[in-house]
């Protein structure tokens, strides 16, 4: 055990350990959870630390020594993440600041050590020189949001394209159109599959368009925006050195302080996210509705087959896939009201609930992601269409009888509708039968392709 | 009386009433509250059925005398809005069509009775020709959104215009900083305000990015967005006209079906209003934080007092400005749980949960405008700074020697930090005691300009 | 024009206003709703008023004449809800002082006119005495609440009495069950209907349990719950007094520290409002379910027609009465959110945001109530079930072969129901077919008394 | 490998494996977290299973010997639990299906190699015998949910003996009261740690009142709560066996159709928790409010030093205790919202959701549980009150001239203390200066016995 110190007193350290007395601390502090800061976060810090490094450096408030030993151990975490180093639970008081001295103490441990100790390096007058937790931690929190983002647009246009692929294969196949889960007038699956493929168009654009204000980040701030302790050169270069590492295209806000206290551009993204998770949820539900039965319900679609259904009824197969993206949807719901909750809890110069709101948008996204690839690839693809049961639906139901409207007016077309339902008779039948049209012009209005997008013409003229 | 007829039977209505027998039965069916259908709503629905009279007319499928008579009726009631007339109560079911239908009844009667009943106008075969509540209500919704935005567009700019003016005004005001309650290092007021101001115009940002999906309508699509029903005329020139009459840039769906079934453009805008709520909820509590007192508290800003704060401690005034608004930002943020659980219970072919919705988002609108448009009159333009009282805190407050850190280093500054605060001394002076600095560079450090933005030169060559 | 003066300055005050400067500044302070307080917590805090003039009366610390005076006018306005005296709007900063001068002052210039202004009564000193808004405003919300009660439980009982009633009518007609939306073993409407009923029951336990907590009352607390500028006598005797006028048992809190700044009664009642909103939400979904058809859904049950259901497809008809529960339980879920924001963010001695809380907690109340009666007596009380429909698709339903399995086992049971779904065949045949069980034990198993509640006995015997 | 079949294919599962195909299907299928069904939900439906086989063997409708093998096998792993045996993820689709055959499977395996493979037990037929994944895995997940409830209950009372500690440690000492943050008339910090120990009292009564519901469990009902496939026997004495074996005093719900389908209870227990969730984060607020400073904010209590507050800013000490408590309630109040739209979604006779709903309760206990000790044991326990400074506030303060108003009254009142408090002079002073009252009743009323609970006599009559 090494012995360390800092303003609270003195603590014993395993000597093996990279981290010091602060992440130490910060460990026995917070025995909330096993969950430790997800390595996507630390690793984002740890490439500020280098940017940094690299600033100041070029800055001369770095000695060369010193900052090659920290760019060193810099590269050497980012390419061997190392578990046991970084022990801060995810859910942590603080604002932060335990991460960002967990991720400082091993910087400089570990630059010390590749170094056979013949350099010193402190934590924080060199690895967090120019920095804070203020300003490191929520630019770490927006790099790592940013850099998960690419596998979710990914995940969302593998989904449009299959799709996309499923309107394509049953473009003409008729089913019946239901509003408020009455018969409606009819529609096709080539319809319905396109329709959620334009759905899932504007949550990509959405994302597209958050992703202006995730790129905005603090850094140069420092304690509280204002950038103190930070040289003029460090201000004006960190950020971009920063965007060149991460090849994210990053750019330093206009106002520190605002940008340090406020925290509206993570309830924003958590709000694309939640608006993502409603559109799944839906599309969700509306698979477990066509493909319910296989005898007593619409039994429209079939899923494929991923697991028996039933500890005890034989032969039970359910909708598994969708159920999990429901589960996934309301998760990342309820998230959307923690992050709201934390947002608003900021005060004056500091919101000091970051943590919460970066792991629950970390594990939303992440989440988002397999859960839309899990769709995909053991749901969507997979996915039949019973074609004549539904062909035999459409042409019985009573409701195509709509495109008639036009032409015999609504109330009497609702007369036929109603006639024809308590009859268990076709209303083209009846309007046949009663010569209300000739059979010519029927064909046609009840022909699939009218009933599916009618057309009328000057009826007026009729 | 006289006796009206629909596909559930016969009714008595009314005999001067303009409405009829689908907005009587809904009247009755819905008595959960005498909040009627908001009148912005009603007037947007009012402009679709004089767009679609007068595309119908072009199109050559309404006769030229029963288009004119529907105009005029339309026109007649933008200009003279009849509370009496529309009867249907905001919380409703039936996914729109009673306060459709009701608008149908309304131009129709009044169309008949304007032309001393010489012409025969029906709701649904003329009034509602080529057109579906499932088009006309979702578009008569973002319409109805998109017309209170400039409202609050406007009261959004009017409070980043007060908040930026205070912000000159107390340009130099030099303020505690504070993270996480505790004393930080210093800023200024001027910063302070000026960083709501920099806050606000995100959310303006947002609110103009979330108009380009609220333009986007589905008239045109009727029941289930195939256009049944519609000519090939009115199909491509009703938004057109539709876009003219209103003055909003609006314009059709690319794809129909999707935009009659799914409602996560509502979420998106209720998302989006929810970010501005928590903004000025976080806004408010540093206000109240800040004026705390009189005696006891920051005491920092003093708020124009507006009323007596308390019916038992005399003398005493409360913040109650921001307190309303927190209080509009926590209903503003409760219904966008509901807009979220009604987008998502959408299914299959259509939302049947929008009249809460478009409820919801335009009370929230409204509120919001209100809110902020109090909060800079009655509130923000009337704040004063206590600047003497706020100066002396700063130059008494040890944490200011955080400027040291980067030539004493980190834990040298600690400890001359505890002992300061342990006997009530001055930092500076300890330094200056101690030799550790000389006082010309220590005078710099502490100048008011230097603690609020100290740059740090070439250290490492001191 | 009358002058008043406050602490703030001087206003004038219509002549004929029984309200006063303090009313009036609010009403001008807070003009975000038209909305005004709510009657109901007016009335309580009337009742708060004549029950502490009668303990000052008795107290002695309140002269006779006043007293009577006093309680005169609050008599008076209990009988005579006067809309025009309580002008401040439900919206509102302050912690509901606004709300509790407008009362005083309204209550001291009718008891003056009502005296032919023989006596002088103050808003303060007088109809205030001993009282602070801090524990009137809360009692009164409290009362509030407590008074609605019964009349959203009276309409529950309703509900369990409907849904009852149903359930015998329908006791034995056989219904396919479904778990996961896929069919699954059959029940009965019988059973469906009493599910509901038993459900509701804990909805019911769950009122009569919270009453426990708003029957709690910190009357007498005044300003922050020590009771300051009270007598001995009025704390002893104001709740006991209040109690008896309203009839209801309110008793003091025990800690009215405690009782004056927490919410979380409030939180309490609206999540039990929730769990209800829940269960109705959930029975809605179920009957829009099962009505779903007329022809291509499960058309198991028939809610009453009421009111046509499409301005464009003619005979359609909805469950408008079903979709406006769950509206009105997606407003209450939101309510909820907006009611544990405003608990959360009360702070020290009090909370501020209690307006909001008793405004949305009242509403949810009458909302709930009316829309469970409105749902009793124009939906559930009507329907009525396909019973052969069901009967059939039950008896074809290959999945009740699941009592097979406990005497074939359920790998065996799962091949045979898989070979029968897939050839359209019944399972029963298949097995007598195939000689696995004798046609007794099947015409057994398969009968619907054992179909429903199928007993095994001692197999491993058999 | 050996390979396994069910009614969806075969598949290879590890030869060592105890689990079986079931779970290792929905290994595959629910890729989205590397959580496992947390191990007290696995135990609880092994305790199940226990029941269950001691019923079966007593209703002889299980073979003795295979009885005898699942009890050892059931009671091996409630002592030895097996991670690696247990794969199913813990956000998964299927209703917990996966879940139940992953313990079916183990313990059948597992009992059968105890057994040296002499013995054949069937998943389903034995160990599943009169069982339904729909009645085991409710009935699991409320066991699990009691097993934790006594640690949060046993935290909560820690909790509530430590506030009041702190209440006497610090009875007397003087603080001002503050009402929206303004200061208001004086109390102890005794009243201020008894009025939160007062609060947490409800949160445990309400604790205790949602067991009953909790107790509540629907074994018996298997697949929708009709029974079918249980013997009578087993019916009866299932849910008493399975009371003695957890020691919960479990009961058998009185409608079991409506236990199998309704989740109101989860969102009941889960409000429950998320109002003390509210009375936590309230507390947590007041906290670090009252330990802002050190220097410029109210300072008026210390809380123990746990780590360095900042990177940047040397001797900085932040409240990161109560800010990890915080954080803990919004995550709480986040999972709240999950959960009710999972039990909201809850479709005919089953809820598929339940999933995500055991799961977020689960963690709501455990963190609920872990921030309640460590609040305790690392903040609460070791809060000191600057006492001096506090009783020098109180005795300056302006507003404790309240006491006055009911001898002088309200405008006179009002009068003095805006006097006072533009002059910074003393009201009692001043008051003294212009004889409005006598010292000795003045030194009276300005004592802190009285200010803190000031009685008023027989005013009139003075």
């Amino acid at each position: 055990m090494r012995i360390e110190e800092d303003s609270v007193g003195k603590m014993e350290v395993p000597d093996k350990a990279l981290y010091g007395i602060h992440a130490l601390r910060a460990f026995y502090n917070f025995p909330i959870t096993n969950e430790k800061v997800q390595p996507v976060l630390i690793k984002s810090l740890i490439q500020i630390k280098k940017a940094a490094a690299i600033t100041n450096r070029d800055a001369k408030t770095l000695d060369t020594k010193k900052a090659a030993a920290i760019i060193l151990a810099c590269d050497h975490l980012l390419n061997h993440y190392d578990r046991s180093a970084f022990i801060v639970p995810a859910i942590q008081g603080g604002a932060g600041t335990s991460t960002n001295m967990n991720v400082n103490e091993v910087i400089a441990n570990l630059a010390m050590r590749l170094n056979r100790n013949d350099i010193k390096i402190h934590p924080n007058d060199d690895v967090n020189q120019c920095q804070s937790t203020n300003d490191t931690y929520p630019t770490a929190g927006k790099i790592a949001m940013l850099s998960l983002l690419p596998s979710l647009i990914a995940a969302i246009n593998k989904l449009i394209h299959a799709l996309k692929s499923k309107a394509k294969e049953y473009q003409n196949a008729l089913k019946v159109g239901r509003t408020q889960l009455q018969d409606a007038v009819p529609t096709t699956f080539g319809n319905s599959f396109n329709a959620y493929a334009s759905m899932f168009h504007r949550d990509l654009h959405r994302l597209n368009q958050v992703q202006v204000d995730l790129k905005s980040v603090n850094l140069g701030g420092t304690a509280i925006g204002t950038g103190i302790n930070t040289s003029s050169y460090y201000t004006s270069h960190v950020v971009p050195n920063l965007s060149q590492l991460t090849g994210l295209s990053l750019y330093q806000a206009d106002n520190l302080i605002d940008a340090t206290q406020n925290s509206d551009s993570f309830v924003e993204f958590s709000s694309v996210m939640k608006a993502l998770a409603v559109n799944l949820s839906k599309m969700s539900n509306d698979l477990r509705l066509m493909t319910s039965g296989p005898q007593d319900g619409l039994n429209e679609i079939n899923l494929p087959k991923r697991q028996a259904g039933s500890s005890i009824m034989p032969g039970k197969i359910n909708p598994v896939i969708p159920e999990v993206v429901n589960q996934v949807a309301f998760e990342v719901i309820g998230k959307d009201t923690t992050i709201t909750m934390a947002a608003e809890a900021g005060q004056l110069e500091l919101n000091a609930f970051e943590p919460i709101m970066f792991r629950d948008i970390l594990i939303s996204e992440t989440h988002l992601t397999r859960a839309i690839e899990t769709l995909v690839e053991r749901c969507i693809n997979g996915i039949t269409v019973n074609k004549e049961l539904d062909q035999n639906e459409v042409s019985k139901s009573a409701i195509t009888a709509t495109v008639l409207s036009p032409y015999l007016g609504y109330e009497t077309t609702t007369k036929l509708i109603k006639t024809a339902l308590k009859h268990h008779y076709s209303v083209k039948q009846l309007v046949s039968d009663k010569h209300l049209l000739n059979d010519k012009l029927l064909d046609h209005l009840f022909s699939p392709a009218v009933l599916t997008n009618a057309k009328i013409k000057q009826i007026i003229n009729k």
